[in-house]
């Protein structure tokens, strides 16, 4: 049994996520990302609030990225709200997931997808005494890499391409957590096609 | 100087938020149940992808709680993402609010509003290495108070009128911090008017 998986911990990565269209057709708008989006790697179950996805990191990214943009390619103004998690005590179940090899089954048809994106988002290091240093690297990264906006109250602020920011967050969301502190919750909101972005990029 | 100022920490409790009307019309809801809700006793900044609040715990859920119900009493499916917080590090600035009050400003004018909501809470009990059971109790105190709905990955489903489980969520928030673990942060999404509760209640 490989080290990942002891203490009832589990490489298994998690996203809660809500796609909320602002428009009177909201219901087509979720149904057709929904067509479009490629799930087969990924474990995947929707109540009246949300959806939960659960498999490898990568498609998990790749999955709740093309969600997104095959809803926001409409026009429509679109908010998404997503809790990434991993290393949650006690969580296992799916893990047959984990067996999917890690060829991204999304990101051929979405990687011309052009698309701004203003977001925020928060780190949650579980039980780690070093939390706060973990997140203000983060916040440094997230400037090294070009997609940080601005400092706020409870989150910090993302921007630029979707592709990019994506990039950022999947790449925070692997050295925000170690061996030692293997609990780790990621928010993230994102506003697109806003009224208030007209003319952004 | 009192304890609760000490080492940079302050009462101040905050809130990040959303509100999302799945609706042509969003901008006139939002705008509506804006100049509705009584923001005296808050402090409040929005940008393009939420809106904080910050002040009094007692007065910080009072205009939650009438935000929303002003957005949702227009009958449109409105969709609200908050992440409450208290107690970051270094987290000082609009203290002057604390000087407010305990006289809450909207709840006589929502009290007799009542309203289904469908909802999921996640708290992040920071740098305590038990937080798993202090999670475990406030689902437990779920249960007990009549709102829980169902367990699932990363959160708890709740659901009921939303007086009552707003009245859990500051009773959960209040109960899942201590002196020596101030920093607490908790998430709520609430689905209202979902085309999948015609019938609930």
């Amino acid at each position: 049994m490989k080290q990942e998986f002891s203490c009832g911990l589990s490489p298994i990565v998690g996203l809660r996520f809500s796609i909320h269209p602002m428009a009177d057709h909201f219901i087509d708008i979720i149904k057709g990302a929904l067509q479009e989006v490629d799930t087969t790697n990924v474990w995947m179950h929707s109540d009246d609030v949300s959806t939960v996805l659960r498999g490898k990191q990568v498609h998990v990214f790749d999955t709740a990225k093309a969600m997104i943009l095959h809803a926001s390619k409409t026009g429509a103004h679109v908010a998404f709200n997503g809790t990434f998690s991993i290393g949650c005590p006690g969580d296992s179940a799916g893990d047959v997931y984990l067996e999917k090899d890690d060829l991204v089954l999304n990101e051929p048809h979405i990687r011309e997808l052009k698309q701004y994106v203003s977001s925020q988002f928060a780190l949650y290091p579980m039980n780690n005494p070093d939390y706060m240093s973990v997140i203000y690297k983060e916040v440094d990264r997230a400037k090294e890499r070009g997609v940080f906006n601005e400092s706020m109250h409870y989150a910090s602020g993302l921007h630029g391409d979707i592709h990019d920011v994506f990039s950022f967050l999947e790449e925070s969301f692997t050295h925000a957590r170690s061996d030692e502190h293997k609990h780790l919750v990621m928010t993230i909101n994102m506003s697109i096609n806003s009224p208030s972005h007209k003319g952004t990029i």
